[in-house]
């Protein structure tokens, strides 16, 4: 298995870059936050969204280097990114994210608050400093789908009559707008057609659409360790990701165990049992190719680099985590 | 004592446009903001931010009528300014405000949370659509100054050594940038001059700060039923305002009291009474006086209409509530 890091390659050194600005941006103002960007720009994250920005920049700016605005491009989606994680586990009550104290649980509920609206609206400052209204109207749709998606969850908890296409749906405004949206404004600021910046949004609603799947697999996969929260986390708090939604139409006492919100005690083992026996993991699977392989199509009207492959390969990646 | 809402007389009919548009815009995407919506943009408001950005649409406009990109502003300042207060109350755990509960005790932390994101980032989306890069940049502004503003009074709890200067620096933050940049943006929509525009944010920083400070004296002056809750509340949770800041200069046991941060008995009582007896809220009222008066002056250049007499009452009635 390719460790994610390494199909950075042609995009490390902007990555770094990239790291040292996130920290001195959001820090400069106040010591506290200073203290929470060190602890959120710091050694964790992954930063898959902004080297993805990177290398569609790399990829569509062949002859010439990539722009300040590029940069400044791929910080906004690392903010916002990261600004969405910090309320999320507000409002979770997470105490751990990849392994790592939040915000929330090391700072307490006010300064968690404050600090996401602090990143959500330098965010918004930083894009209208782009000085490109288009660009600032896709990652402003971003910041409304990320609210949306979060509250849509929140109202579908427990639903059991949810379909693949709200799911996918919400997975979108969660996960997938803000690929989706930033890998298109990064084309429109190397000055790409129109049809291009279709085939980058796409690419990106796509890929964004194969990651979220193949992590709401991981919630029955994967190991406590590997996750850093218990397994089947998202199926007890309700959140009916896409192999239970494949397996309800297998098991039926699934949904009588749902919709009793697991009340009875071993009730979430069952449904846990009920779901490995099924075949909607391996469905959830499929359904992950499926998006994968529509991101590389779209990406492959790109001429051809080392960046555009690393592109290709980052869907590849995504999928190869599962097998 | 003139009643707020006959100031805004020229523009009555604009007003109640808004509160429509208003519960629609933020309502329609999700049932819950629906409810929130009509909780927050119901009967309670004042709606003086929309008020003051439609009447200088009104006084810069005065052959034709306002456009609906006014409008569209006018309902983005008061979705930042509902924004911004249900975080608030997330953040210091209020109850209720204006006699009303707050969203976080109606609908929960979460919603809450939520609401305020959502309704930043469709006032982000909004501006983005009104295609003037300048009066989203001027926007962008103050929804970052909402954040800083509130992260810099929760480091300045009980810090005695803050100065006036400090205090009307988060002032500005938290209540004048959002007038001052939003009249401003008012007059750029209407294409008035650069130094038009210096004066229309010179009158709203002003009369934003100059409404900052009346509202911080009412925190000594007031009755609980006015105020709609305990009087010294500020003191008590170490905000220190105009009054108490002038105050410590007269009489230095209140920053022993303040210092130990009224953790024996009698303590708040005790410097209530201190501040009562200093010259603090005399002089607390000629600043507001002293801004109030140049927000007047700087309205002055607009040639004279309905509205921009009702701009100029607006000043003198912020500080007729004094008296």
């Amino acid at each position: 298995m390719t460790p994610a890091t390494s199909l950075f390659t042609p995009v490390e050194a902007d990555l770094r870059i990239l790291a040292d600005n996130l920290k001195q941006l959001v820090g400069n103002r106040h010591p506290i936050l200073y203290a929470a960007a060190e602890h959120l720009f710091g050694a964790g994250g992954k930063r898959i969204r902004p080297a993805i920005v990177l290398l569609i920049a790399r990829a569509t700016m062949l002859e010439q280097d990539i722009t300040s605005r590029h940069r400044r491009l791929a910080e906004i989606t690392e903010m916002i990114h990261t600004a969405s994680l910090v309320h999320d586990d507000v409002v979770d009550e997470s105490q751990m994210r990849r392994g790592v104290s939040t915000v929330h649980s090391l700072f307490g509920n006010r300064i968690a608050v404050l600090a996401g609206d602090f990143l959500f609206a330098q965010s918004s400052w930083y894009l209208a400093n782009l000085d490109n209204l288009e660009v600032v109207k896709l990652l402003s749709e971003v910041i409304m789908d990320l609210a949306a998606g979060e509250i849509q969850q929140g109202l579908n908890r427990f639903d059991t009559n949810i379909s693949i296409e709200t799911y996918l749906n919400k997975s979108y405004y969660k996960t997938a707008s803000l690929i989706a949206n930033s890998s298109k404004a990064a084309g429109i600021l190397s000055d790409v057609s129109p049809e291009t910046a279709e085939h980058l949004y796409n690419y990106g609603r796509h890929l964004g659409l194969a990651f979220q799947i193949v992590d709401d697999i991981f919630d029955f996969t994967s190991s406590v360790e590997t996750l850093g929260k218990p397994v089947g986390s998202d199926l007890k708090s309700g959140n009916l990701t896409a192999p239970v939604l494949f397996a309800l139409a297998e098991k039926p006492y699934l949904e009588v165990l749902i919709e009793r919100e697991f009340a009875q005690e071993g009730d979430l083992e069952q449904a846990l049992r009920l779901i490995q026996e099924s075949q909607g993991i391996q469905q959830a699977r499929e359904l992950a190719d499926h998006h994968a392989k529509l991101a590389t199509e779209h990406i492959a009207v790109l001429p051809p680099s080392e960046s555009r492959q690393a592109l290709i390969n980052m869907a590849n990646y995504v999928l190869s985590r599962l097998y």
